[in-house]
């Protein structure tokens, strides 16, 4: 077998197990089994950003043609091997960048306090798509929001808040002396509302609570109020979407807002659609952190998801004029 | 003066400064100088990612008013001082992220390798938006690039190279062992052909080079070929969606194709308008790094860019078929 042989078999078997990321995919997925041996399909899941249930369907077919074996974990065959090496894929060892948004262990004492007072919350109801985000997560979160100036004199809303990120905050803010203007939670869960407010009389922070279903029609005394968006949607592109747009109707009209949306590793084509769809209602994107959430349990993606940072301008966008120059900077007499 | 009339008061400011960012923008710029005190004005864009030109109208618009005197950099008056501290802004210390993407110590020999062998390289033509990343930057590009599969066995075309990025992944792979399968350089300038190509004799990797204007159609041969596709394109919203395009015209059409495209710190209105072109033409944004990049000189965008990493899906995207079902995962029979 030759290189273009083995190309147009991994091709065979990414369009066999039906895989959006297609021959990329399975480059990806065997990569990491290459590099971490005896691996569980959540950590292939993990490290590649392919959903469980695509890297469960490619396995299948890697088996069928044994290029692989299950033992725990899954591992390379010697004609797995033979596979990657055909493509030109070996097991170098290279420097690696470290891990990004590690959260400090001066932290630490924050973080156990999250968990006293967070003792006895409400279980995750799964048919919200709740899932509970480990409580580190919830303090890289509080960290991040501030360094993009979303905690000091802001009027903060919360769309769905079974993280408890709102207790992160409260916990982060009071540490520092961070002065929050208003922190404002909307959950369809009167459950969460409920063990928010008895948790946030602890706190010296004006934290209003509002019992809303978001897929209806977003009430006017909500609309225009807000500075700082944050939610973790449910986890489909017409969920995320739906919870991006109400979000955007939030934001202050004329200061705009700042939002920060978590969200899955979708299919290509999904995540395409979901960003397609969100410029459309105004998100410019600022910075996208993959891998930045940690559930606890969440099986299906396999138990992390993404973070994205984005600025909501309180302006329409006028499309027709960014396309009147030349495409090099010297062609045009102004900077925007 | 209360907290509204203080929030309106930098509202004004960034009205009379034409800030797209507005409100938002004044304060990410005044928090940068109360945090830095004497800040220089690209420093200022630096930190906040709003360009040189818009922070240097909005400080004229904030000297105009008292909030802050220049002396070298630029220091915020009392009465500055007083403005953030009414909208909530205090100058607390905070543990911070380390700095992500560190290119490791064991990689300085081969930066010293790459100047050694960029001496004597072409200088910058600016009428091209040509400015040189600085070394560490390439190698940054080059660990990163491998990180996410797309240099071993990989067909990797290089949409403009001024910044030698071709020069530093064939360091890199030599040093580790990795097995590119062909290295295509196009770009506009044959003076960067000539020392790319003078240079490459050194190492062991099949090399080609391409003089072409990307501004002209491409041709058919070009078309669906690379795995990878490189660019750090003029910055125009117009430069990058063309770059853009061409990329995904050089993507193999099954395949699929990695993308990795730098850009500046656009106005809120391009940066929306580029991810709504890209997405359109199927780029799905997997990862945003503000600041990866950084430049000698290149005064406008304070020496630094973003770098954003991309699926370019082989296959078409029904956007239809995304709109069938509820929000909820429960509503869905399948995953994707």
């Amino acid at each position: 077998m030759d290189r273009s042989e083995a190309e147009s078999t991994l091709n065979k078997v990414s369009f066999d197990s039906q895989l959006q990321e297609g021959y990329q995919g399975i480059r990806l997925i065997m990569r990491a089994i290459l590099r971490g041996k005896n691996v569980p399909i959540h950590d292939i899941s993990k490290i590649t950003g392919i959903p469980v249930p695509a890297v469960s369907a490619a396995r299948r077919e890697l088996e069928k043609r044994k290029f692989l074996v299950r033992s725990g974990g899954a591992t390379l065959t010697d004609a797995g091997l033979d596979m990657l090496s055909l493509i030109g894929i070996c097991d170098q060892e290279v420097p690696r960048f470290k891990a990004p948004y590690e959260v400090p262990d001066v932290m630490l004492d924050q973080i156990a306090k999250f968990d006293e007072l967070g003792e006895g919350r409400p279980d995750p109801d799964y048919s919200l798509d709740q899932s509970h985000a480990i409580s580190t997560t919830c303090f890289r979160r509080a960290m991040y929001f501030h360094e993009n100036d979303a905690i000091e004199g802001r009027d903060i809303a919360i769309l769905g808040d079974d993280d408890l990120t709102s207790l992160a905050i409260m916990i982060y803010s009071q540490e520092y002396g961070l002065n929050i203007k208003s922190l404002n939670i909307f959950d369809i869960d009167q459950r969460i509302l409920n063990f928010i407010e008895s948790i946030s009389k602890k706190f010296d922070v004006e934290i209003n609570l509002y019992e809303i279903d978001l897929i209806q029609e977003l009430q006017d005394s909500y609309k225009g109020r807000y500075d700082v968006i944050i939610s973790d949607p449910p986890y489909t592109v017409e969920g995320l979407t739906r919870f991006a747009a109400i979000g955007a109707q939030m934001a202050k009209e004329y200061v705009g807002a700042i939002a920060f949306l978590s969200y899955p590793n979708l299919g290509p084509v999904g995540n395409s659609v979901f960003f397609r769809n969100i410029s459309e209602i105004g998100f410019s994107p600022k910075e996208l952190i993959p891998g930045f959430n940690e559930y606890i349990g969440a099986q299906m993606h396999a138990g992390i998801s993404n973070i994205g940072r984005f600025f909501i301008s309180g302006e329409n966008i006028d499309v027709a004029e960014m396309y009147s120059g030349g495409i090099y900077t010297r062609h045009r007499g102004d900077w925007d």
